[in-house]
């Protein structure tokens, strides 16, 4: 039986994520339930996208993943399952799933028509209970991904901020604060490792950072550093403090990596 | 091997929920156990009763919900299981099991009082621990639930405000606000389908609704819109934002459905 | 197969915990996960032992307690598998497994080595889950702890400060507020049983409890009291409400226990 994961919207005080489990274990006895979080900002997809991103690759071969952030439910959106090469992302098509589905090497996706895959009563304000729940608890037992409807050409994508680069620079913003308070860029480790290690700068505001640092013990206790972070990408961080509320920055703030031809 | 759910005031910091799973699984190691909510306020029993009847009638039959809001733990109240026609409830006699137990189709109620089931010893501070859990699971590997104790005649119910209703309109209150702000009413569904769809207004404070919309999509996104939302009640909310925060309103707050006869 | 807990300061919205569950499943399917919390404060050792210590008393035999609160990830700081009595521990060598180590009856503690164990990259700022959750689900499949890495000779302890006593008092602190605001203290209801029960005095600032409650219940609704709670310690709790904003009293704060020989 695959491993079925949550990530939504829902919060620590309603039980609607416990809803979900339940429906999915009236159908699945067996499913091994993971949540990931329910503490995406209320209605946030691009938080979602990011988050569900950067755990869905450590998940055994085969996962089924279910994220719920909705602000179009009951609307005319689509409801998708979206093969991979890994596993199945099932949530509704606002681009919830495509920063997942593309890092997880993405296949066919279909549209959720399959109207005996859902309860029987479908309400237009929770479809994590009454559409998503159920089908990924039928795939769960085995359902071919086929039959919950019809393959769809394109699904929504993000229009996230990418990088800029040229030859001595690139430029990009804080996509993510954790819960340490560090900054997470959208400038991966990859396009790092496109400038000679040496010499490389990091600013962001009025800090700027010689080098990159390999460890948060490179740095004293409460200084500021530049560091390659759990999810591949460049993070400013503060060891043993916060970021984000010590330099006053939050998600959409700009900072440069140069290369310095002399140092 | 039955679900076991789990619904506290816990919180989400103390690990008193994990000691109750410890013990759980000591005497039941196949449970399978699923988080309802842990963030009830703090002690506050009718937010309890409500959350858990809105998150029961979604597990199989069979399912122990396990509910721990307790301000009188270690006083003379009685401890529960109560038996239904889907499954067990088991917690404190102070209301907090009444509204699930009512909404699951209540039968015998028993009062905890076979000392072997519990813990050796029990604390006056924490029967989570020391009575709920082991009764949950010596009843989830199939003890009878005679064997917890005796029949008792009544539990404790939770004297909630009814709506009001007369031959043109229905007045009733918010009951409960969820994680996006939505305005749930004490109002059912099967209460507005006593009127003519056609002219239902709803009217909270200073906002007339004429109509209950269908989906949230019926209006422009930062709208106001009345709707029978996922507890099968009316709520108020606001399509892609906080109602609660935007009209300045919360538990308690009057509201009423009138049925104008020319539109 | 054993149950796994999880302790860490990873909080509730960033899946952190969620990718070491993916990491536990990949290795060993049918591992048993309990969250013990994710809501230690960030970084902050000392709570997260004691949080810790609380909880692994109430699990099986056998259970492995993972715990991370990690300030210096990335540095020299040893990894630990602690063996007990009672299950294994693995965490950090900054004093987080410490205290639960000596309520578990601690036996051998090893140095984490083995780079088999670990994931193939491991990073220098998530160890929870290169490292600590890799070797975990190892030991759940059954590998031998010694396969782990070399013995160590100690531990780090944590300096925590103990109640002073003489022959008419004991002098304390505040150890941890929990939820509902209760103060819980370093002195031990071990301790207090050396006075005879009657005549006890505990004095927190202003207050002066004579005697040490048997039940919340023993007071009304709203009145401050001592009593032992569910840690086993004392504790200063209000009735029905919460004694930390009540009486403004935080972590840290003095108090004491005397024998009032005249009553």
């Amino acid at each position: 039986m695959p491993i079925i994961t949550l990530l939504t919207d829902f919060g620590s005080v309603d039980p609607f994520a416990g809803i979900m489990k339940g429906v999915i274990l009236g159908i699945a006895p067996h499913a091994l339930l993971v949540d990931l979080t329910h503490c995406v900002p209320p209605q946030e997809v691009v938080p979602g996208a990011l988050l569900l991103r950067s755990a869905v690759p450590y998940f055994p071969d085969g996962t089924i993943h279910v994220a719920v952030v909705d602000p179009g439910v009951g609307s005319s959106r689509r409801s998708l399952v979206i093969e991979t090469a890994r596993g199945l992302l099932i949530g509704p098509d606002n681009g919830l799933l495509s920063l997942a589905a593309a890092s997880l090497g993405r296949g066919c996706a279909r549209a959720i028509e399959n109207r005996e895959l859902m309860r029987p009563e479908v309400s237009s304000t929770f479809h994590g209970r009454d559409v998503f729940a159920p089908v990924a608890a039928h795939l769960a037992c085995g359902l071919s991904p086929e039959s919950v409807g019809p393959a769809v050409e394109s699904i929504v994508e993000l229009d996230l901020p990418l990088p800029q680069r040229d030859a001595t620079e690139i430029r990009g913003a804080v996509i993510h604060v954790d819960v340490f308070g560090n900054l997470i860029t959208n400038i991966s480790a990859d396009a790092l490792s496109a400038f000679p290690a040496n010499g490389l700068c990091v600013s962001l505001g009025q800090v700027l950072f010689t080098g990159v640092s390999s460890a948060y013990a490179d740095v004293p206790a409460g200084a500021p550093l530049a560091i390659v972070g759990s999810w591949g990408m460049l993070e400013i961080a503060i060891r043993n403090g916060n970021a984000a509320r010590t330099l006053g920055v939050g998600v959409g703030a700009p900072l440069t990596v140069a290369w310095a031809v002399r140092v």
